[in-house]
């Protein structure tokens, strides 16, 4: 029973209730704890810009809950047009972050539900949307966790946990169900510079579930590598191209090519609602460009002197080649497999 | 002239004055420029470990002039005795920090001086000691910016500049030099987590000489490199062992294996004292644990949940085989040929 709870976790970022969308605030975690209530797809749009909510599923979700908030608007102001209306706000929202695939694949969800001329059946769309996302996640942590050894030593990148899913988390669920099953001894975090989303909510959502964790310097992790205290890196996803390219959190290139120089495991956990078969590699991947303050400031003080400049790419690209694993939902398969999964 | 006064940075972080020993809070720059007096080697020894000054070859200096303000001291008290009394002091000096050997290499240099019995002496050799060091690092920036090609673009990480020396720089010595002959095109920073050396001092200091510099987040290296942005990575050293492994500021080594699976070139600089022929490979260099508090708060504020640990290592080892070149001020040299190097 203990095991089954630590698999459990409740955790939700994103939710509806009493017909609105709530979202944790997470500039504000772990210190403070404050639930927002979104009325307007445009507030929806500028929430996920802010990274109130972040996450590539995260995202996807929040989008979802969002057209529901324009329907409402839409239909409310013009019952006969609605449907029509609500096509700039779904254009707001999809241009709200550009790199996380699972935003436009949500949207377009979404959209083949709008001629019902029903919000209702929006509503729910989006709440299974949501389900089936902690569905999968559970799915992949079963999937992700049968494929590690005893006594395993993981470290992380970012947060792809409960946070930026709809629950549970892709590389967390991953961890989570290890960490139940008994096969899991250590679990490193990179702090994950600029937003520090390793040490706000990666340790946090963790911790919830007591999960021990050790935080380090991003650029540490060669390091731990080095002293052979790292047996996988498990990451999540932001988008997955047909040759099996990833595009994850800045840092993740970095990972990937450290843990191929020192023989570690590398797998990446993300729905298949992350895989865009559109593209046919990771080149093609708009990757989105940051503001500097997130390099320059921190908590709005200047750190960096007048004039200094700075490059801040969100994400990047971790070629195929360096990927031992991509667990999704359906299945385990190796990246340049998923051209071939897709077609099934 | 311009070009003169470009390299001629007359930045010191550390300094001798009106007979007292000023010390320049590298822990507020570079919002708040503050320059402490220190009276006694005991608030050296603790100005060191507290990183109001950092840099290997600035570490020597201040604990040089550390040594002069315990002779002081205990020539005051026992004219007699003061060469046996301040050995405590010395003692106390050499524990402040572990890794850097230019302190052990700079305090066994004023213990030659201390058979005089003149203070005088002794303070002439902690200047002298210094200004070696700024003739080093000018020679230096002359060897190790002949070795770069034209527009060139380099990286440097942590502060190897004036501020850890005792003035011009290493690393930023080198990149001094080099942009005023007009070779280089980019001076990118790393932002160096979990101090910022990158952020707050390099930045600083290359912009007070009207360097242009562009910060990132220390795990967006990888991608700069990935894009071919990068020509060379220049880093500084705390210390160089007899086979020549480097050790120096955590994520060097990150950069180290990077920079080979990208073509990248690897420069190390730093002055001969920083080089231990007592330890024959990096395995043998004590690498400093700094708090976990420098991961899990910033401004003593908690970023981290309550719960979370942090595994802090100050250094890493880079092993001679990743660095192409080492540039001291006698010669550049291949790393496996330092041994034969210091034996001439």
């Amino acid at each position: 029973m203990k095991k089954l709870m630590k698999k459990c976790s409740k955790l939700r970022a994103v939710y509806w209730e009493l017909d609105q969308l709530h979202l944790l605030d997470q500039r504000l975690l772990p210190n403070k704890h404050h639930t927002l209530i979104l009325k307007t797809a445009t507030e929806v749009a500028q929430a996920i810009k802010d990274m109130v909510v972040r996450g590539a599923p995260a995202i996807g979700i929040t989008a979802a809950y969002g057209v529901v908030l324009a329907a409402k608007a839409a239909y409310k102001n013009d019952p006969n047009n609605w449907q029509t209306i609500i096509q700039t706000d779904i254009e707001t929202l999809a241009k709200a972050r550009p790199t996380a695939v699972n935003l436009v694949w949500a949207l377009q969800r979404m959209q083949t539900k709008i001629t019902n001329n029903s919000v209702a059946i929006l509503l729910e769309e989006a709440q299974a949307i949501q389900q089936e996302d902690i569905d999968a996640n559970h799915r992949m942590g079963e999937l992700g966790a049968a494929l590690l050894p005893e006594n395993c030593r993981v470290l992380t990148h970012c947060n792809a946990g409960a946070l930026a899913t709809g629950g549970y988390g892709t590389a967390l669920g991953v961890i989570r169900s290890a960490y139940a099953a008994g096969k899991i001894s250590e679990v490193y975090a990179d702090e994950t510079r600029p937003w520090l989303q390793g040490t706000r909510l990666t340790a946090w959502e963790l911790l919830q579930d007591n999960i021990p964790v050790t935080l380090l310097a991003d650029s540490a992790a060669a390091n731990l590598m080095k002293q052979q205290r790292i047996d996988w890196i498990i990451v999540g996803a932001d988008r997955i191209t047909a040759n099996g390219d990833v595009a994850n959190k800045i840092g993740t290139y970095s990972l990937a090519v450290l843990a191929r120089q020192h023989n570690i495991k590398f797998m990446v956990v993300a729905p298949t609602s992350t895989i865009d078969m559109n593209l046919s590699s990771g080149d093609q991947i708009t990757i989105e460009q940051r503001p500097s303050e997130e390099i320059l400031t921190i908590n709005n003080l200047a750190i960096a002197p007048k004039g200094a400049k700075a490059w801040n790419p969100s994400f990047d690209v971790t070629p195929a080649a360096l990927v031992d694993v991509i667990v999704t939902e359906q299945a385990v398969i190796e990246p340049n497999a998923i051209s071939s999964f897709r077609k099934n």
